[in-house]
């Protein structure tokens, strides 16, 4: 099955935007995180190993098949984007980043396994918040390097989650936050939320403690 | 009752400068926050819903005329904003940002309903004040998404404020700032001062508490 | 006495690039500040009162007779620019700033009177400062806006301190900043080594209450 | 032995390009930090004394004989560069910077005289690390103004640290990082590895002193 040149394009533009904007608040040190967009039903495109999200070209990404072993050399979580979007049909791009907040606020909860984020305005950014009122779960995994068996808890948790109670992403501990949308516009709105989120979070815990 | 071109032309002039100046600084993330200009003693400008204020063109704000039904489209805060110009027609620009430190310190004083802000110089970019020895008392309201019944909150409370300790704006707790001012200018102004002061007195906080 | 256009129109461009410098970073936020340069041994140029120091053009500031009465419009704290210049004719620039460090951090020593700075390999970026085991003595003054009065009782103490001992600034308590320095080069130089101490030292203080 | 014109040109170059990346980030304040390149194995570039390293020119960088005296006008601690170019042959930049996280974290572990770095994803920024389960030494030395006896100490001790260990990289304290990789790109990602991890440590120092 193929996909059109016209998508394949068009994915990879959402991936170089929001690469750019992930770099310019240092949410991607070091040639860290991973990007990615769905093409069509059965395709996306994923970032190569090592590359500087802040200054992709359409070189640094890979065209995959979702159904289909994956090619060499993509970044080592390809799988966790691959699972997410086969699990998943609304999901249309996913964005993972390193940066502070995250992997601080992700590290302190891991024994919880997660982390409530509630009482912020700031809520109604993610897709399908209306309130403030509703507070939002964000599940927090232990870091692992065995990423195929990771995929599989992730999905397997996931799914176990009330629809209406899960943020638009998770947390790996000590390592950076995984947010995905419809679309890049929103997958990044959502990036953006969180990353705004998990600061006041953390300021919040600072002040309560 | 019409307003001219250039009067309308001028005021979201403003209003687009105001949202990339609070862009640039982080305060309006992930498409928060909503900003307006009077266009005269009866009208407005006022952004739509869902706009990146970083981005704003033209097109993204509405003519609204203040005594008469809202139309569809606008931010849903518009009537904070409405309530505002018809209370007090020295007001000729709103701004409301979603900063970090808006929203911490709003939540931590939800209870007292206030921020007595005290021993700054920068009090001094408040238009009226003219000494650091001059305490401000910036009104905190619980957050709401029934907008008109808080708008009609705020308005009472602010009237029964001494005017010469009220600073201008207020916090809306767990979620932002509102700032106004005589022009663009000045409403810009009040609300980078605004954003330096709730930093200095969180800090303040961390290091008395 | 006359002084020449071109000493003038130097003395101004040196203001000018360090405003930029300032407002980059956030140290002179809702106009505040204030910015001087030595023309001669008795003249300087002044920043005029509520300019925004990030866009200042040569119209934003005057030149000054350091004998002679001080013309209006000046900002208010320019005294404290003069009295330094007559104190001390090595010093060709003052800058003031309102940089969140400072404000705190003079704040909290207020009662002391003084912040010792030391420890750290930075202070040799002060003019005269060649090892990290010497230590420097920043000044704290009670705020005022009697700014005369302030500037005699500035003046006063300063020439108390061991000279090898005082760095080349003081701090208004909850105000801010003043630095200076030969030229305007090392004035800016100086000012960036002021925040970046002020930071690690009230990161310390933090870290070793 | 002499050195190609081209390999000159391009070890400046690498120097430039750090420079001003590191002094967007604030490391380098008051023309602090010096950055050198190896040009072959027996030459290298390095900075000179108080020269602004984010505007850094092919003029602001000296050639230098590993194997001979140094010649006057050099950062003062270029010592510390030509003994790890001497010390190993791998590597191809070293970069030094004065980041406010460095030198808050290495005074508070001075006594210790390491930092034990662990359980962050983001260690596998650093060349040769493969899991986050792995943890990293980063020696930590007292700050000294007497270089070559520092330089001396350093190599003496890092030849004792066990290699998979050691980071590519060490701290004074209170002064700042020292930061190697194979060539300029990895020396880099290696500085922003070191920034973003040591934040990532000293707030979970904080988190759970």
């Amino acid at each position: 099955m193929s996909s059109s040149t016209q998508a394949v394009h068009e994915a990879r533009q959402q991936v170089i935007a929001a690469g750019r904007f992930a770099a310019a608040r240092g949410w991607v040190p070091a040639t860290s995180g991973n990007f990615s967009a769905r093409v069509d039903a059965h395709h996306a495109v994923v970032t190569l190993s090592g590359r500087d999200k802040g200054q992709l070209t359409e070189a640094d990404l890979a065209l995959v098949a979702l159904a289909e072993p994956l090619p060499a050399g993509l970044s080592a979580e390809a799988p966790l984007h691959i699972a997410r979007y086969r699990a998943d049909p609304a999901i249309g791009a996913i964005f993972h980043v390193h940066a502070v907040n995250a992997a601080v606020i992700s590290r302190r909860h891991e024994q919880q396994g997660e982390i409530k984020v509630a009482g912020w305005e700031l809520l109604k950014a993610f897709a399908g918040i209306h309130t403030h009122t509703q507070s939002v779960r964000v599940p927090v995994f232990a870091n692992s390097q065995d990423i195929p068996t990771l995929a599989g808890q992730v999905e397997q948790r996931l799914q176990d989650f009330p629809a209406d109670a899960l943020a638009p992403g998770y947390l790996l501990a000590g390592h950076g936050l995984y947010a995905w949308g419809r679309n890049g516009a929103e997958a990044q709105r959502h990036l953006e939320a969180f990353d705004a989120l998990l600061q006041l979070q953390l300021e919040w815990e600072r002040i309560t403690a």
